[in-house]
């Protein structure tokens, strides 16, 4: 098969570029190693910013998004038994958030996709990407038992973290930026109506609780824990009891309990590999950073790479230049450090630090403190949140 | 001897404590352990928020201080060969801050103090600070060769961190919160102007180094050396290359170089004690907190603290209440932590991490890079550079 750019990923960047190419009149294929089924039921984040949610809606992707999203003015932060709403749209010139899980984005894309879009192909397990330096790179796949290849002009990596495309870095092109947190997240999803209608991030005496959602029925909620913790280890009762005690407030706030339907631990990573590009083959989202969940950037990173990357792609098919391609990884690697170090001071700031002592932890609280007293601070927190201004 | 207000300490707190204390017609005494001699040519720091400018000519200090004094409208940020200006009035409607060396204030100080202000005793040494839960606590101390007493209605603890006052609290009734940093400064005075008119503060390659002046003849100049160097290991030669070095950027800024005066090396502390009252005894200053000098906070807190203590001691003259007093430690903590909190950041921001990696690394160039892109970074910088408001 022959395309004039292979998606390596069936995921929210690999079929978000493939709708944008397909608008623009760019031959694409994506190449998905999971079934559609399990592609629908991939569960990740939820909080969409608003450069996210607009990329959607202009290519025709926002219908039920607007719906069924949740749209979100701010988020609360809570500490020292204290809530404090800091409200987006106030401090941002109008700004907000959307929540609305991924895997529905998925969903939305991927039906796009299948009715007239250009070729998606399940259960087609990507196994390298060859002759990257070459004006013809090649995917080599597996499909219906069958060993075949996909030859493009361009290959686009958007198959995450364990992906095939970023192994086809020959060693010395690239350097790989990493740091692991000393906790993890316990993560439920649970039948139950939010507690409220905000994130709530607090930064309970003993850790760090999320309060999220996704939907008016189901409550998402996550709990800082040890690496290496067994969620076997934590009955539902304890959970419960734990997430109860770090959103503690003086005031009538009370968390809903319900049944725990799915329980997970995830550890914390932030990963940076530079550069983004090597020859024709361009990683996107996962593929080329992680960050932890805090803040939730990780997806509209990809969103704002995939941005960058159908820009430059849809120029070289218009006039030939290839000058916006040229500088992808620059133009989206200023943004990517800049929410890589948001996530990393957001999760800094609201975990304990397994070796924290006291002077530690008051910093935390001062740094709490300031969001919560001063405009200025708590408008550059809102500016990171809801998203800085994608590479030109 | 009797007062109403024991100053332990003849630095700018007990100083500019005394004299606002004079104005409003209370008594004190003001004990120094050193000599005149010594106490006007102890070098520190010379940053001034416009809060202390203020507090400064309010109480008739100001008079050189204007004349003499360096108005600076904002500092210079280096890093990765460029030169990035962070202009203070345009970012907090109008404030700056003003160059002024701490030691000329003593002076100033001193002077009014002698000409007819209340009693300042040199080579007074105080030995203790005795019955502070009493209502008359005292102060033992020896002057002119004898023991003696002096009996007050409160005592202030300016003596800086290695003072009497502290040791005066229980163990039990106080708690300090510590942190060591793992580098050091090299500091050194040099007979040649200064390079540029601002204070810059780089992240050179192998490390931090500040530019900053005493006078128009006078330049100050520090490097980060790792803990425990001996200064004599770094001839003048060296320091000025290496200073050379850090300092460098792409276009034509050049490093005046001269002879080399002083040459010391400081460790970089942060410290708060809490809280800064034990009955009638009252700590100001470094006596109850020390930050590192990235960010010159030093000299400012005392300050702060001093105008908070003296709004009590006046409120209790006059209206006999001794409502303010009472929350003296609170009203100063808030903004204590505050600035321990800026000056951790600057710190950390700007030294290289010994045991950091290349992910520390590139996440101190995001932030920097941040602050010099972004106008709410750069104010959020400037308000707490320039001064947070001063507590109720």
């Amino acid at each position: 098969m022959r395309t004039t750019v292979g998606i390596v990923g069936g995921g929210p960047a690999g079929l978000l570029l493939a709708r944008l190419l397909h608008r623009a009149g760019i031959d694409c294929v994506v190449l998905e190693n999971r079934s559609r089924a399990y592609a629908e039921r991939r569960q990740r984040a939820g909080m969409l910013e608003q450069g996210t949610v607009d990329v959607l809606r202009e290519c025709g992707a926002g219908d039920r998004l607007d719906v069924e999203g949740l749209p979100h003015r701010g988020i609360e932060l809570r500490f020292d038994r204290e809530r404090h709403h800091i409200d987006f749209p106030t401090l941002t010139g109008g700004r907000g958030v959307m929540i609305y899980p991924q895997t529905e984005i998925v969903k939305d894309l991927i039906a796009l996709q299948l009715a007239g879009g250009p070729p998606l192909l399940f259960e087609a397990e990507a196994l390298a990407v060859e002759s990257p330096l070459s004006d013809s790179p090649v995917v080599r796949y597996v499909h219906e038992g069958r060993e075949q290849t996909l030859d493009c002009d361009y290959v686009v990596g958007c198959d995450g973290d364990h992906g095939v495309s970023r192994a086809a870095f020959p060693a010395g092109t690239y350097r790989t930026y990493a740091h692991d947190y000393p906790y993890s997240w316990l993560g439920i999803l649970a039948d139950v109506p939010p507690s409220g209608g905000e994130l709530v991030y607090a930064r309970g005496a003993t850790g760090f609780a999320l309060h999220s959602m996704r939907s008016t029925t189901v409550s998402r909620l996550y709990l800082q824990v040890p690496n290496g913790t067994d969620p076997d280890d934590w009955s539902d009762e304890r959970i419960w009891d734990e997430l109860a005690a770090r959103f503690a407030v003086d005031g009538d706030w009370r968390l809903n309990r319900g049944t725990i339907t799915a329980k997970s631990v995830t550890s914390l990573r932030s990963r940076v590999h530079e550069p983004m590009r090597h020859g024709r083959l361009l990683l996107a989202g996962d593929a080329a950073h992680i960050v932890p969940p805090t803040g939730a950037k990780g997806l509209n990173l990809a969103v704002s790479d995939v941005r960058v990357l159908a820009r430059g792609l849809i120029e070289l098919h218009r006039t030939g230049s290839t000058q916006l391609l040229d500088h992808y990884s620059q133009l989206c690697l200023d943004r990517v450090w800049q929410a890589t170090r948001f996530s990393y001071d957001m999760t800094r700031m609201l975990h304990a630090q397994p070796d924290g002592d006291a002077f530690d932890h008051r910093i935390q609280l001062a740094r709490l403190r300031r969001i919560t007293t001063s405009r200025r601070a708590a408008a550059e927190l809102a500016a990171n949140y809801t998203g800085l201004p994608l590479g030109r």
